[in-house]
């Protein structure tokens, strides 16, 4: 039988809503997610697990409390378990995260922006 | 400070042997690999673990007993652990790989094409 390969560019026509990861895959215990994201993220941080930064499309400034990152597409980033970041894209970006399942894209914070981290496309 | 990201044509400018994984980042116990592939490799299974292909260039096939996924550039596919399977490249492919720190290519096979699984670049 033919299995379906998971295509990123079409799994991201599916939704449209800024700062809301989508779950396109599993790895044991870790989930795969697509955001797409524009304008200024919460400072957070996730104490208990690192987080992967892969942009897909656009680009991507994660500021930390001592510098930041300037990520474009095809470039990535692991910010470690416990630094406090804060994503910011001037204007749309497309990214996969790579996080323990259960994950909260605002950490311990509670925020408007605290999205579902149980929601499959 | 500026911190550096982790661009992934970069990375793969540094090798060009085939089917030798290597390391560019590392998510908690996780490592996340570039590999340049071609031809067929060998029949493996990961019995303790599932396995992520993305592809970045080219297309990859993964074979599989009861038949096969067809990957493009900008595709993946979570190989589930235990299922036997064979990834075969008729021109070169270039595949980002996430899977538990430690995982050998070839599985629980001992092949000429076993590589090592702690080499960064």
């Amino acid at each position: 039988m033919e299995y379906s390969s998971i295509n990123l560019q079409e799994k991201l026509s599916k939704f449209s809503e800024h700062w809301s990861p989508k779950i396109i895959a599993q790895l044991n215990d870790y989930h795969l997610k697509l955001a797409k994201v524009q304008g200024e993220f919460v400072w957070h941080d996730h104490p208990e697990t690192d987080e992967v930064f892969i942009v897909v499309n656009g680009s991507l400034d994660i500021l930390f409390r001592d510098g930041k990152v300037s990520l474009q597409a095809g470039e990535m980033f692991v910010v470690p378990k416990g630094v406090e970041h804060k994503p910011v894209a001037e204007n749309e970006c497309h990214i996969l995260l790579i996080e323990p399942a259960g994950t909260v894209n605002t950490g311990d914070v509670k925020d408007n922006l605290t999205a579902p981290n149980d929601v499959w496309i």
